[in-house]
């Protein structure tokens, strides 16, 4: 299973009053890591994915994180993501977040596979991955 | 136990280009909805909380979400936060998103009653939470 | 000229180590006021708003803003928002942001009524702003 | 006068239902931006920064920008800030953003070195800029 691993650098605007990484930026920064691996495994970045295989996005249905130990802004921390499983409509990823080499947060998510649904364009339905996605996120 | 309920706006800058709230904000509201019970209960504001109690914040250190349906910009969604367990320095809410009187999002979350670590003011450190604040938030 | 007014509470997810507002949140709240105004004056929200008009949005195209005195979470801050002048495609907002009656905040924007680029839809163009929305931002 | 110029990827949760960047985000980059210069110029971190000099930050108290032509998500485009003037205890930062090496949007910024003011710990005040700051920034 495909496997992506890059420093990220936390910011200023990342931090909250106690100084340390507000708790959603994380689930932003697992975002960005997610589609970097789509952008390395498929070739083509989000925008030319969601044309080439008519979907609109592959949202997070569920998710469920630990978090460990806080960052601070300055701290340069590395991202792991790793596709863990890969289901007909959707797929689970794992991220972990470490800090001089030590698990600071880690988190699971189930991503969706999503179209708009034929009979409801406002609402978002699941589509069978392709089976050249799937042969390429295995890759 | 206490909960809070109460509406917000989805604005187009919560939102992704698929038009619907880019699900790292959910956090950030139900962040928002955490510290509006928190004023109600013990009458004043986070800030007012922090210096009271000798706190740092209140730190979420495990969180589980599972999202339903999408919400989209213009939406007026309602919120309802609940106190669901108070432990010696640490509570567990639970956040119910709900729209059009339809469960959209659910999210548990443990937070922690965190101070300073005496050992290394760079982490942080549970501490009990204080009987008056456990007693309001029965209340 | 329409003007919009309303309370915003400061939250500790808007603000950065300072404990004060991170300022790219300010225009945030000032977009939110903008839609508001469009959403009282008009009559339906920005995503019908689009729909109704063909347009994909009301983009910034330059900006001016001064920051005068900063805010804290717990904070709840008043936004003006005006309509102050409106031309062919494109129209000015005024937002002042004050704090305990005083400015602390005043911004500046050129926003463009903007359709896709007929000969490039990746581009966003100037379209005629609609008599019927001149009229009743001027009503 | 130091300039630095680095690729900042655009990443789904900086976009807007329109599928461009959200404006406010702009800001968010560019102070990064000057984070990163001020890295590069003085040899440490923000953090570092505040403690060595005793200030709580070099926050924005004047800009203006323009945006001239929107960025997309999986654009990677190029960040280019330079400090362009410094005062007694502020300082003037251009920063220009361009896609396929055109400019796409440039803002000015002022900055105050803000420490506390003694008279009033929860304002900001002004605070002459060290000369060794100047020195390295001018180097």
């Amino acid at each position: 299973m495909p496997a992506i691993r890059h420093p990220v650098t936390v910011e200023w605007g990342h931090c909250d009053p106690a100084g340390i990484v507000y708790f959603p930026n994380y689930f932003s920064f697992f975002d960005a890591s997610t589609n970097a691996l789509f952008l390395r495994a498929l070739g083509f970045n989000k925008y030319e994915m969601l044309k080439q295989y008519d979907i609109v996005g592959i949202p997070v249905v569920d998710v469920t994180a630990r978090f460990i130990a806080p960052s601070a802004f300055g701290d340069v921390v590395m991202i792991e993501s790793t596709v863990v499983e890969i289901r007909r409509s959707s797929f689970r990823m794992l991220h972990q977040l470490l800090k001089d080499e030590t698990l600071a947060v880690e988190a699971h998510e189930v991503r969706v596979w999503a179209g708009r649904d034929p009979a409801d364009p406002a609402k978002l339905k699941g589509k069978p991955i392709p089976q050249d996605v799937i042969a390429r996120l295995k890759g």
